[in-house]
């Protein structure tokens, strides 16, 4: 197999972008990954789109072909996938494998949800867990991983202050950040006092319902240099599935999906958890963060609420954690988040992070959720070949 | 990249099968292709799934985990391929690419689609036309396919009963499948005077509605005589897009997304349209049928009709079109119809297809469309190495 790099990347903002259809944001989101990697779009050889649910959201399946032809890229193959919030980066990863293969060149992975100025999102969200078994009972997100909050402070002592924390330092980041839905800092005690949601969760606990667009090249790394000067490798690109419904789990404090996956992925690059450098893990509810710095091996189990406290996941500790502001500050379009994430290591790994800049950044990770872990996506990004 | 080998196949019996459930179904299908390959479950490495729209006919997303978790297959890597009514053939292109480019050894491709007892099929079928420009104006699949069907008679004094023969034909065909959804003749007469659905169709030019799955197993070539004694080998997987919106395009007579996959996997394989024995082609509607055998090259532009009048594309005609009935006599739940088409040629291939047999069929081909040709997949099997 090839080693592949990523040599453009690009997000369109995030947030209620009322003025911008499905298909106008994820062809901004190409068009802008194919300039930053200085290629024109003929030496694009295929496509992959993450996205979860523009059946529900705007009656457009199809996607694939959709958005093959409103970016001009037609004919070559155009091939949606869809894992709930882990579409995208199961989307980049097939981008990975078809360039490691040797079937393709350049490829071009994105991601694209449309989620505001349509359907009430949160029936079409719930198509992301169990319909029969959750969805169907009246369970949504919110409440799902609320049980999952309460079940990590009573087996571990973890305090709401702490996982309320999660939110208050994705808020700090994405204040720095110009791509993000929300660019403003919040206190704890906003989080605390927010509307209730689904016990212990405000609203501030949540990740926003957000329209946006991510997309990212990649290429065999040894091609890489003549489209950049600061080629990112991809060192690592694995994916676990876990039952889809939570009350299957062995265990409601941990995402064995993540384990798994995060397992395999230091292997094959070589390297441990405490190596990483950078992270930009799945928030997509404040536990979920918490979950995420403890199942990828960067804290114990049951310390990520200390962790938080202490400051160590600050883009200036021990690990800088979400330093884009995470799914809770820069949005949550599900099918891009995945994509955005792995854009977000990329600018953080070329140094091109701005004012939230991990300084000395070399190593990072991207850990993209579907549901409550039924799939779990990794990758591990180096600048170094 | 390695060569790729089907091991094992599947199909449950399409119909409108009231008393099993989505998952049911591709549950059904996955343990009989992993029993007819002799191998454990425990040997797969990975599973891609096409669906089409799990989302708007069950209100059920995140399908690859899904089927993970009641497959009992989790934690590997499970991932769904949506590309409309190509969602099967590009799940089963995944599924070879993850094997030829080394990631993965044993890999299950299966596609599902539960379409009756759910929600109106029409609406959400047209989630797989341009929603803004085709689905929102009214346009649904059989008016947009009677156009072309229009236009072919207009171009090429087409006649309406050779448009109409390629149902007759699927019938016959499909009488000898015990899985196809109706097993039994219907004659021209009926064809012409059936219920107009869009003139020139009535309903019998077009495909059902339809419940079921199918599945395929594949593995490296030089492994696949442990699990049976007449693998098959896949020669190429090819894969095209074109327009959504069918007023884009230069030609309504063709499939510029047929021509094109078709022509680069015979590239691929070294063969000629000529040499292919039998095929499974894309009928979703009469008319699909006929560009199909043009299209692959079977067939001078023009002269399909023909060649249906003169029997030419009969089981024991010049090639077998369509021996399992097609998607008019075997049935069409969308996102299962690739692999059916996949598992139809196995059969035949292996000299297991009973009394629609294709007497010494050595080379076959899968083609299968999304939309109205806004994706195309193409498969050439063989049983020679």
């Amino acid at each position: 197999m090839r080693d592949v790099a990523i040599v453009g990347v690009s997000q369109t903002k995030f947030g209620e972008l009322w003025d911008k259809s499905f298909r106008d944001l994820v062809v901004e989101a190409g068009v802008e990954a194919i300039n930053d990697a200085n290629m024109s779009g003929d030496k694009i050889d295929a496509m992959y789109i993450g996205n979860m649910t523009g059946g529900l959201f705007v009656g457009q399946e199809h996607i694939g072909a959709l958005i093959a032809e409103h970016s001009g890229l037609a004919p070559i193959p155009s091939t949606r996938v869809e894992a709930a919030c882990a579409s995208g980066g199961l989307a980049f990863r097939q981008a990975v494998m078809a360039v490691a293969s040797g079937y393709y060149d350049n490829v071009m992975a994105a991601g694209v949800e449309k989620m505001t100025d349509v359907v009430d999102a949160t029936p079409a969200i719930a198509a992301a867990a169990d319909r029969e078994w959750e969805a169907q009972q009246g369970a949504t997100f919110p409440s799902l991983y609320a049980m999952m909050a309460h079940r990590h402070m009573y087996e571990y002592g973890t305090t709401r202050e702490q996982i309320a924390s999660f939110a208050v330092l994705g808020h700090k980041n994405g204040a720095l950040n110009p791509r993000a839905q929300f660019q403003r800092e919040i206190s704890l005690d906003t989080v605390l006092n927010g509307t209730k949601v689904a016990s212990p969760f405000t609203v501030f606990d949540c990740s926003p319902v957000s329209d946006g667009a991510a997309a990212v090249i990649v290429c065999p790394a040894e091609d890489a240099k003549k489209y950049t000067d600061t080629p990112i490798y991809i060192k690592a690109s694995t994916q676990a599935s876990d039952t889809i419904a939570l009350h299957s789990r062995k265990s409601l404090t941990q995402l064995e999906s993540t384990i798994i996956a995060s397992r395999k992925a230091y292997d094959i690059a070589g390297v441990e958890a405490k190596d990483i450098d950078v992270a930009e893990v799945h928030d997509c509810f404040t536990i979920n963060g918490l979950l995420a710095i403890e199942d990828l091996g960067f804290f114990e189990k049951g310390k990520g609420g200390q962790a938080i406290e202490q400051g160590l996941i600050e883009r200036d500790g021990q690990i800088a954690i979400n330093p884009s502001g995470g799914l809770k500050a820069r949005g949550h379009p599900l099918g891009a988040t995945g994509i955005a994430q792995v854009a977000e290591i990329t600018w953080q790994l070329r140094g091109d992070a701005d004012k939230r800049q991990v300084d000395g950044a070399e190593l990072g990770l991207t850990h993209n959720v579907g549901g409550t872990g039924g799939t779990v996506a990794v990758q591990i990004l180096s600048r170094n070949k």
